[in-house]
């Protein structure tokens, strides 16, 4: 019976210690909490965060009765591991969930022998509900009911078609939706209307008892799905940004009808309000490749630049916790556990939890924060903060926002308090500074050696001290042609600063050896990575000329048809020749355009070199 | 003025030779025509095809106010070429479309040039609409309107939730939802009900006109979402079945839906109704791999086995044509362009087609059909059926009722009056039979050469005068352990008949050569489908022995991690050895559970291999 005991002793404490002011509604027990976490919304997507294309009143409102942050982060860039930290207080490496979790039945997720919020919360009296998105695993232990809430509804495998609630992310086309555990049917009824009503109940089923509710709202996730009524507000707005704004007006107004209910059961007071996203704004192809905005910061979705990790952020406790504050000092999604934990003064959490208790720096925003370091690590990515130091392992930047040389960034330092968007790598400047946050993040437990960036792979190519010059258009953005004769083969990544990329055009150059030289072949290394429409080039033709006017002994190569290929490799096209000559002309054929039954049948394919290897 | 005086001939052409008796309701004008087209509907799933778990009631009425046939067939094997040849009369060859349409915005489907059944009514006289699906292009020219629509009112891109109407085969996720090339916004509303509303009001608007409706019926393709209603009804049948049966009544319910319109408003005996399946019930993924039923056919969507092409299909035009009526003669989706225009009338067709006027064969059950031949031609599976005989190339069977050797079933020869199921190969019992209808095939404008199935490989292999014998279980399926030591590759289908699979666990075999023999190498080709949840061969072992009790001079090979594959190839793994040995005992791992990242992560994975090696 320890539920009830702990119920009882916290009641009686309360009524003796507490002033008669404060014993008017629930003050005499402990506080709700609504932890309301939405879903890749990007870093200034709100009004009040300075979003002023976006409508937001009630989150705005939120806000000001609160605490709002600027420097508050989740603990990875997307939404299990990010969702798994929030829940346990504890970095995804220690939760146990560092990616997304499978969509198929019976799959594991979140085990169970993790402490989740709920089963903190549980333990100490509270009701526990969880409302909306779960996607922390498919079977029944890292299920909702299985981590420690009493009631859930919502779906199961990460993102839903909002009127049908059938999970799209490949075959089989799959109903999500589900309340304890069981599968519910709403055909046709707008999922964030019905999570709303369901959200509006269970605070209403649970106004005479210190409730939990976990309300993982979930949007702006594709697919944008908003009312016609939003649709209509922003309809001349260009898209994707129209679609994506009138999602999160949908979801502000929802936020609304949630506000009304706690004023007018008369427990807004007694119940603590925190919101924040789950990760950066979407690039994927699925949100038509943006649609939110990172306003200042460099990155999105996926990306460990401020624009993935570094979101809209509030805590609300009218009457309790300060009011109309903007905090600018450092906080993570794992630090509402223990945080939590002290505002509701629940017993000791009993495990072993990465965050920190922020509740003095929330209660007196002068105060210091206690949180001084933070680390993150999502695939080769990863992160040590030290103060306003960032130092970034293998950056990748998904919001596009500027080039990326594979060398020279595969370290990359920023002072957060002179800039925010890390656009200018301060590694080359600040040595020690890097060997000091190196040092740091090899400190943390999951910090290792082979997480530091080696050297780039050199190789040998005739071409190094030469020149090029391209003898057709370049791309706008790939276009810088030196690259293809560094002698550095890049990493697999289109965008990484290491590659000549072109769309449906052919591309011609022709390379100065500066001298005669024996050439045995000419190669060209290119890249496969047909989600971004970029496929290997199809054909390459080499001509020689020893005065750079003339160029005869044509020779060409074409790819071999059926040929074997993986995403995100690279493939090499070798023309082998046996010639003395000083100036090569070399002209590069994508496949021209998109392939049968690719979703870009049709249209212009691209093709991306990185190297353009003379032996 | 075209339009007015066809209408103004044909109306005294009527009133001067009528009898009295036909001078009722619409019987001085044209008849209406509606061609019911459903979506991936199996060979006999409705209740007057046999299916005796489905309640189709109105259907089967229609059926019983007309003819129904049990040898209608329609020219392709999927959506997209299915309905371009019933729309045009041709095969899908001459109809300039062979294949499923692209989802991308612009991009061509069906040529402009193409004269469809809605040019043809509309160019004499009638109103043309189309209600519900169209896949037959993205750009303004192959749009409905484009191809000779007045009205129309569905999706464009193939399938789409029926809630949201959202395209999702894959991103980004796009509404697609369009009135007269407008879109148009329902939200949460039931598609089958919208456009069963759309298809009402259209007969209504047009009831004193002759009218054309292609109401294209977007089910049962996935996704299966029926109503509550048909759920219930089939709550205690198994799953995908009970959902796409359910997808079949929602249907029925809707047509009865049209049929009271057209009592009530008493143009039913002035209204030809065709009813058919576009193409075989899906076994894709999407479809759960499976819910429709072929009945004694062998093969589904995608195959040209008669389960994927030979479909239900009723006319009816009540007192005008015969009724209760079965009619087992052949017949195409390409013969309704003639048959229809004769029927109502209509000037002669312009352009040349391929189908033929089945008119009298339908108004008169008796006589023979006049249609004795007809081509298909899908991929590289291609068909010739003359009279009862029916010959496949390279034949697919996406049912897998049967196995399919490649080299003897390669062309596959059935009689169809003795053998509907075309279980059985008769192509080496009447070999001039296959030699006629080759010749036939190669006759028709679009039969090649190249189309003819070559001899299968053949490859060096020391095992192939041995024997060989698994030491571990094979899967009860892929389990003919000779066809690993036959000296021929197969094609890279692992329902071909050539493949060894196994799902999960490893696989161990003992090859006896008979005799000492020198061996260079041993190799186990295996396949990449990674769609079907096979990857090829992880690791393999080898030990050797000269009386096959003693094993020893293990050797072993483990796949390079990171090594290119791509789909549908087949990818060798060599031990490379210097030995003298009898036998060979040959270890082979699949890579256990599907990868991260994949729909089946963390559950068994597959492997097929189709020879081992030995040279």
């Amino acid at each position: 019976m320890h539920f009830t005991s702990n119920i009882l002793k916290n009641y009686f404490t309360v009524i003796l210690f507490l002033s008669g002011s404060f014993l008017f509604a629930q003050s005499h027990k402990k506080p709700n909490v609504i932890v309301i976490y939405t879903d890749d919304q990007g870093a200034i997507d709100l009004g009040c965060y300075g979003a002023d294309d976006i409508y937001s009143p009630n989150i705005d409102k939120l806000a000001k009765e609160g605490t709002r942050f600027t420097q508050a982060y989740v603990a990875a860039p997307v939404c299990a591991p990010s969702r798994a930290a929030l829940l346990t207080g504890r970095y995804p490496q220690n939760a146990e969930l560092t990616g997304n979790t499978s969509a198929e039945e019976g799959s594991s997720g979140l085990p169970a022998e993790q402490h989740t919020l709920a089963e903190l919360f549980r333990d100490n009296g509270y009701a526990t509900g969880h409302i909306g998105k779960w996607h922390l695993g498919m079977n029944e232990a890292s299920s909702p009911n299985g981590q420690g809430f009493d009631y859930s509804f919502g779906h199961l495998r990460g993102c839903i078609d909002n009127y049908s609630h059938f999970f799209y992310w490949e075959g089989p086309n799959i109903h999500d939706l589900y309340e304890n555990g069981k599968e519910v049917f709403y055909d046709g009824q707008y999922f964030p209307d019905l999570a709303s009503d369901k959200a509006i109940d269970y605070v209403k089923d649970h106004k005479d008892e210190p409730f939990f509710m976990y309300y993982a709202i979930n949007m702006p996730h594709y697919p944008y799905q908003p009312t016609q009524k939003w649709r209509d507000y922003y309809k001349n707005v260009e898209q994707p940004r129209a679609d994506y704004a009138a999602f999160i007006s949908t979801i502000d107004e929802r936020i609304g009808f949630l506000m009304d209910t706690l004023e007018n059961l008369g427990i807004r007071e007694n119940t603590i309000i925190i919101y924040q996203s789950d990760n950066g704004y979407s690039t994927e192809t699925r949100a038509f490749g943006g649609g939110g905005n990172a306003g200042p910061y460099r990155g999105a979705k996926s990306s460990l630049f401020e624009g993935g990790i570094r979101l809209p952020t509030i805590i609300s406790w009218k009457n309790n916790l300060p009011e109309n504050v903007v905090n600018n000092q450092f906080l993570m999604n794992i630090d509402w556990m223990p945080t939590l934990a002290n505002l509701c003064k629940l017993n000791k959490i009993e495990t072993q939890i990465d965050g920190i208790d922020l509740s003095k720096m929330i209660e007196n925003p002068k105060k210091a924060t206690e949180r001084n370091s933070g680390f993150w690590k999502y695939g080769k990515q990863w992160v040590v903060r030290k103060g306003n130091w960032k130092l970034i392992g293998f950056p990748k930047d998904t919001s596009n926002k500027g080039e990326l040389n594979l060398e020279e960034d595969a370290l990359f330092l920023s002072n957060l308090d002179e800039d925010v968007s890390e656009m200018v790598n301060l590694a080359s400047k600040y040595p020690e500074k890097v060997k000091e946050l190196t040092q740091v993040f090899l400190a943390w437990e999951h910090g290792h050696e082979e997480d530091i960036p080696k050297k780039v792979e050199r190789i040998t190519n005739l071409a190094t001290n030469g020149t090029i010059k391209a003898s057709t258009g370049l791309h706008q953005k790939y276009n810088d042609a030196n690259l293809l004769i560094d002698g550095k083969l890049g990493y697999t990544d289109y965008a990484s600063g290491q590659w000549i990329g072109q769309e449906g055009k052919n591309l011609e150059f022709i390379i100065d050896l500066n001298s005669i030289k024996t050439i045995k072949s000419v190669s060209v290394n290119s890249l496969i990575n047909s989600g971004n429409w970029i496929f290997p080039v199809n054909a390459m033709e080499v001509s020689f000329s020893d005065d750079g006017v003339k160029f005869n002994s044509s020779k060409d190569v074409k790819r071999e048809e059926n040929k074997t290929k993986t995403e995100n490799t690279t493939e090499k096209l070798t023309i082998n020749v046996d010639k003395s000559s000083r100036f090569i002309k070399i002209k590069v054929e994508g496949i021209g355009n998109c392939p049968k039954g690719h979703p870009g049948a049709g249209f212009p394919a691209w093709f991306f070199i990185d190297e353009i290897i003379v032996e």
